[in-house]
């Protein structure tokens, strides 16, 4: 194959990371992000690159490019964390195979990104493109996660923002390990969809009585574990109204709010815990085989229907910068960039 | 030896919790106790009966009869948690030794308590009664919270309200283990004397720059374990400027604020983590050996002279309602009850 010397991209218009935080909202990309034709990365030793199909859009990724998360932004570095493609260069015998991938080096929303070889996820051929090309950061961090969940020995576990991608994956997990997830949303409209999926209860943050209904919840399910994306006052609430030894595992935050700790107190004497829990961490801590092991059940559940990825739309490269925000505004579903249109 | 029938006792006005906090200061003790003739107890399969010697007054004491601590107050029974005292009744080889205890079933500022035959610490003959009455509560907690750090495997740790009697012990155990002590304290007048202890820095809260030095010292040291007996927003602001991999471990609450979580992508990016130490579940979970080896390295310690006991005052039951308060406004130093003056 003869590659090109130059690629379309999503580029960094900034480095590091923002003075203040907004959240993952994001109505328009411009102050952010340009498209731009840059010069085709080239892999190192012990890296890939990869003939970028189709590219994910994750909460995680808006907070990198408002610079939120965890890592620095580069200048004029392609954005985007996931994707899935084909591997055109590298020293690796899944040459000309169909992986999926979170990039190291180069970004996924390109015509063209990088990552290590380790990193290479071969795809089952019956793997739906829109399930391979968000097979890392949802579905990974959902297998992960429930393993702290089953280790916990609870029959109940507590996730909020859960209408979440991530989250419908963890219910789905839940419904089918008989381990009763108690779902928290914002908005009413989404109870009966995550009742159908598989959530025990559903508690409407909203709602005047919602902190009574979840102690109710509590109090019946006994849940240990209380996976965070939102890390606002509410969760802290919940946090102190679970029962005894029950773990705050914040893994994103959706709110600016900075919770109060009301009941400190409650760390000493009911065992209480907070921390945290990042992808990244998890795979330098893990063993391979356990990771391998995750890929092949990720992908069997994608393909016997155990999990579905709900897709809000997918917008072509050259024209993400307009469409995006749009797609991002719908209210379920994922979108995906596609750099072959 | 005969017993008596009845015996004096401080003993508790209130059951429950109370409802609202007001953290370990305390000037008169009428609103919570009385000083009453009560049965002596009688121990039950299991319990010792024990003639006090002296009685400790430590800060979760004040917790615990206003109401604040992590178990339920009894109406009418004698309050005060550990003591030095003569067995004098049980099915135990320790009667008519001389034992230290964490009172159970019957409290220790009174002329007889009882604990858990389990429970009964004996006492080398060259401890002094003012050590021996205060074995457990802060040394036990010292020689277990410094396995915490030690176990974090870092070179230095921090630990707030450092001019208390337990902080006190600490910092002798960094001292003498060569784990650099950070000292963080509200009053300056009380830096030289932990410098002189073995504070490798010591922190003055209320100085402007406080959280500054307390950044420098922290980047210099690199500790892993806060050690919190405040749980203030500054406690927080400290756990926030610590090195990744931090620990905050909160094991008293001085303070009635409720900290902000200012900074909470640190529990997910920077493995952070806030948890609670409780002695009584430590004992729980902690294999007996090294309960016992941790009361042998206590004896040694007070009586070689690497800890001592600062006293504040002694007051004789028979006072104590009326002067206990006096003893516990001294800036410095531990207060005792002894019920046979």
């Amino acid at each position: 194959m003869t590659l090109p010397t130059t690629m379309k991209a999503m580029v960094q218009l900034h480095s590091g990371y923002a003075d203040s935080h907004t959240g993952p909202n994001l109505s328009d990309l411009s102050p952010y992000l340009a498209l731009r034709d840059i010069a085709l990365p080239v892999p190192a030793a012990g890296q890939a690159l990869i003939k970028v199909h189709l590219a994910a859009v994750n909460p995680s990724d808006i907070h990198f490019i408002k610079g939120e998360y965890g890592q620095p932004r580069v200048h004029g570095m392609p954005a985007g964390f996931e994707a899935v493609g084909e591997v055109v260069a590298g020293e690796t015998p899944l040459l000309g195979q169909r992986v999926s991938f979170y990039a190291t080096g180069s970004g996924t929303w390109a015509e063209y990104a990088m990552t290590d070889l380790q990193g290479l996820v071969p795809c089952r051929p019956d793997l739906a493109e829109t399930d391979a090309a968000g097979q890392v950061v949802n579905p990974l961090t959902a297998i992960a996660m429930f393993d702290i969940v089953k280790a916990a020995g609870a029959d109940s576990f507590v996730l909020n923002a859960a209408g979440s991608q991530l989250c419908k994956l963890l219910i789905a997990l839940g419904r089918d390990h008989g381990i009763k997830p108690i779902a928290v949303v914002r908005r009413a409209a989404q109870a009966d969809m995550l009742r159908a999926l598989g959530a025990a209860e559903v508690i409407v943050s909203s709602d005047d009585d919602a902190l009574t209904q979840a102690q109710a919840a509590f109090d019946r399910y006994k849940p240990r574990i209380l996976l965070d994306a939102v890390g606002d006052q509410f969760t802290a609430d919940l946090f102190f109204a679970m029962p005894n030894h029950a773990r705050w595992v914040n893994y994103g935050k959706l709110s600016t709010q900075a919770p109060k700790l009301t009941n400190l107190g409650q760390m000493i004497f009911r065992n209480k815990q907070i921390e945290g829990f990042w992808l990244t961490r998890w795979l330098k801590q893990t063993d391979r085989d356990r990771v391998t092991q995750a890929f092949m059940e990720i992908q069997e559940r994608f393909v016997t229907g155990k999990w579905t990825t709900d897709v809000a739309g997918v917008v072509p490269l050259s024209q993400a910068m307009a469409e995006l925000p749009g797609v991002l505004a719908k209210p379920d579903g994922k979108a995906f960039i596609d750099p072959r249109s």
